[in-house]
């Protein structure tokens, strides 16, 4: 069953077309990691916050990329970073739309 | 330009079959909230949490959703809401096929 990964960490930027040539090659990569079915990249400008909501096809892919990228941002000097999986209640998404099941 | 908004907070329960039937009008009434594009209902049985991921068409909507939101779920008891928005890298999305484009 698909879950979600929900992560956000303090980010002082760059943000916009920057950001996008700086990650290009890690969101290239990141389409191979076990069970990664999407990533939305999120950014907040104004409260200097980055992160991604993501969906992996099962709790331990997800839980293998979320222990993985955690030390790979605390490697780059990043702290404060909060991480969660969740579960998906999925009759009440589908009556919202929610885009969880995989192509 | 479409928005996340992510909401999390502790939840003691009921998941799965009660939890659907106990909130499935809500859901109903999330679909009639101005620019909201859809929504995935997370829970965590573990942790005792529950929450949200949505997309909403533009940030106005999202914070005045975000506000709405949090005061309803206060008044039914809950505490310790986290909630944020975000805009979306749209470039570096695209990359990992994350639904952020309306219908």
């Amino acid at each position: 069953m698909a879950v979600i990964v929900q992560v956000d960490f303090p980010y002082a930027g760059p943000f916009d077309q920057r950001m996008t040539e700086q990650m290009s090659d890690l969101a290239a990569s990141i389409n191979d990691e076990p069970g990664m079915l999407w990533k939305v990249w999120t950014i907040n400008e104004q409260t200097k916050e980055a992160g991604g909501v993501y969906l992996f096809d099962n709790q331990a892919n997800a839980e293998a990329y979320l222990a993985m990228h955690s030390a790979r941002l605390r490697q780059m000097g990043v702290e404060g970073i909060t991480g969660k999986v969740f579960h998906i209640n999925e009759a009440l998404t589908a009556i919202n739309q929610g885009p969880v099941n995989p192509a």
